[in-house]
């Protein structure tokens, strides 16, 4: 029986756990949500960094490509750096053909994590459906919820649940572990609820990442993350190169 | 604002930050389930043990009070010991009166990682609303469900949803965090459904504590743990001497 497991936080999983896996990376607020608008706005490249200094030296060494730099720390964009990490940023005039050197916090780290998979892939509500379908053929999915700050979240926790309905679909076919239950049963509240992208930016800002982005004053990211199947398109993550594509 | 916070596993919450709260831990397959049975059924006095040889220690301090040894290791009885970890040994007959030096795998390290609390109660579903009462006048709560080896468990979420339900009560006046919202939804699936003790047992079955007991040959506990509101009594964690008692 194919399976589909859930981890609510990196660390809740092993990274040789994952070994053979095809992996989806949440973190819908906002770097997973971030890249799809990026490569939709058809960035040509996107390298992947942990760390501030190795993507400004990253940067440095593709100064022919002239690179852009984006991302955050503690929300923010970084200084010197062309871009934060608001997906209303990543429009066609910004990211069209260019390089882009990319960090967070959370994201970058999780994408990591699961760097012995057989497959990354990066989720996030505006590219559900598009997941959803590139996981047709496989047996062994495991959710990545990349968290903010070690902390479990419930935006990438409802992302998770919208994948394991779109993958398992209720027909008893795949075999679920406890926190992919969880997070399908919080998944299925919302959509008794209505669904819809309203709601679910509604419930957004009443998550952990969405009350970290009023505190930033970036609450108008939010709606942009809740844009359900935005997009048809599947970034992913290469761990040999760092780099972020399109499936 | 009241706030009541959800730790799906004793490691996502540090001890310091348990500190001046009201903890609930549970182990609903089996351990804080077993103890309501136990001080329901009269037992005098409940010591509870990380290891096994400190419990034999213990007990053998104790030999002119007759005490009984309790517990498991992988699920099933330790050599030696009077009783395993099945709710249903736990008869008037059996511990009326007596001493229990008490050693469970998760969840007595579940309640020694809550020593900083003010209050440590051990909550089950066989309890519930008698948890729920006891914490009515707080305004810091903190659930921690003791997990199974390291994985968050579904019979411990449903649980601790099904308090959080019982004390915020829907009305807006309580801050819940991420974890506490989805362990909430998923409660709130299983009521929809009808609820009650016979859905719950069929769907601790079909949670990680449930899929162990079945392979040791032990779901004859399931239900036993699954009787809600079976019992109107709360026990409490002594961390100073390691002892439960009725509170």
């Amino acid at each position: 029986m194919p399976t589909i497991n859930v981890h609510l936080l990196p660390d809740l999983v092993a990274e040789d756990a994952l070994a053979g896996s095809a992996v989806v990376v949440m973190d819908v607020l906002r770097a997973t949500t971030t890249l799809a608008y990026a490569l939709a706005a058809g960035a040509a490249k996107v390298i992947a960094c942990l760390e501030v200094d190795e993507a400004r030296r990253i940067a440095a060494s593709l100064a022919d490509e002239r690179p852009l730099l984006g991302g955050e720390r503690g929300g923010l964009r970084i200084e010197g750096f062309d871009l934060g990490n608001s997906p209303s940023e990543y429009t066609p005039e910004a990211v069209s053909g260019r390089t882009l050197v990319f960090t967070t916090t959370n994201g970058t780290r999780a994408m990591l994590h699961c760097r012995q998979a057989r497959r990354v892939l990066l989720g996030s509500m505006v590219n559900r459906q598009a997941v959803v379908r590139a996981l047709a053929d496989e047996e062994k999915v495991d959710l990545v919820c990349a968290g903010t700050r070690g902390q479990i979240t419930r935006e990438d926790a409802l992302c998770a649940g919208a994948l394991v309905a779109g993958v398992a679909r209720g027909d008893g076919g795949w075999q679920l572990n406890d926190q992919a239950r969880l997070v399908l049963a919080a998944w299925q509240g919302l959509a008794a609820r209505g669904g819809g992208s309203d709601l679910l930016a509604k419930e957004l800002c009443d998550s952990q990442g969405g009350r970290n982005l009023l505190a930033e004053g970036l609450e108008a990211d939010i709606p942009w993350a809740a844009q359900i199947d935005r997009f048809d398109l599947v970034p992913r993550f290469d761990p040999a190169d760092s780099t972020v594509s399109v499936l």
